[in-house]
């Protein structure tokens, strides 16, 4: 049956996930932190191909904030700072594998 | 075991879902034409809140483009404009009720 548009509720998880996971580099983020273990910044920007210094810091901030990952700093000189994933986004490993089995079937 | 960086491969798989779904409204658009049948432009717009017209137009081309939503022109006047999802698009829709699960249960 058709649903009218009066009985089609605005789904806020959805878009709350859409603000959170968004973001240009977000889903790389995630993978490489927690999927492949990269920890540190200067590894995750050479991963992800592309991103830009400041576009990096600012993604993995809003990634802290969102409660994500957490930013550990070793208080070394020279600076020693890891990330890693907070218990939310360890849950959310498991809708990342989900998406990249549909990617590797669906994805040229 | 540790890693060494060297033997993680960039993910492609992810490299290339974050491009397709990494837009600021790629993932509420699809819910609503997937999952809830919004299929107007108009409509898209009301159900997604902020977003421009423009905006809308833009993602929705590119959804199209990257395959996974037809837009079929019923060629009247007033114009009448609808979109559904491809095969690809449906193939979507199984990993999007697990992105939306997990919302349900980790995100407030």
């Amino acid at each position: 049956m058709k649903k009218t548009e009066q009985s089609i509720q605005r789904c806020l998880t959805i878009s709350t996930v859409q603000k959170i996971l968004g973001g240009k580099w977000k889903i790389e983020i995630l993978y490489y932190i927690g999927l492949q273990n990269v920890r540190r910044f200067g590894a995750l920007r050479r991963h992800i191909g592309g991103i830009t210094e400041s576009s990096l810091t600012k993604q993995l901030r809003e990634l802290e904030s969102d409660g994500f990952i957490n930013r550990y700093d070793f208080k070394e000189v020279p600076p020693h700072v890891e990330y890693t994933l907070t218990d939310l986004g360890e849950s959310f490993m498991s809708v990342l594998e989900v998406i990249k089995q549909w990617g590797d079937l669906h994805l040229k």
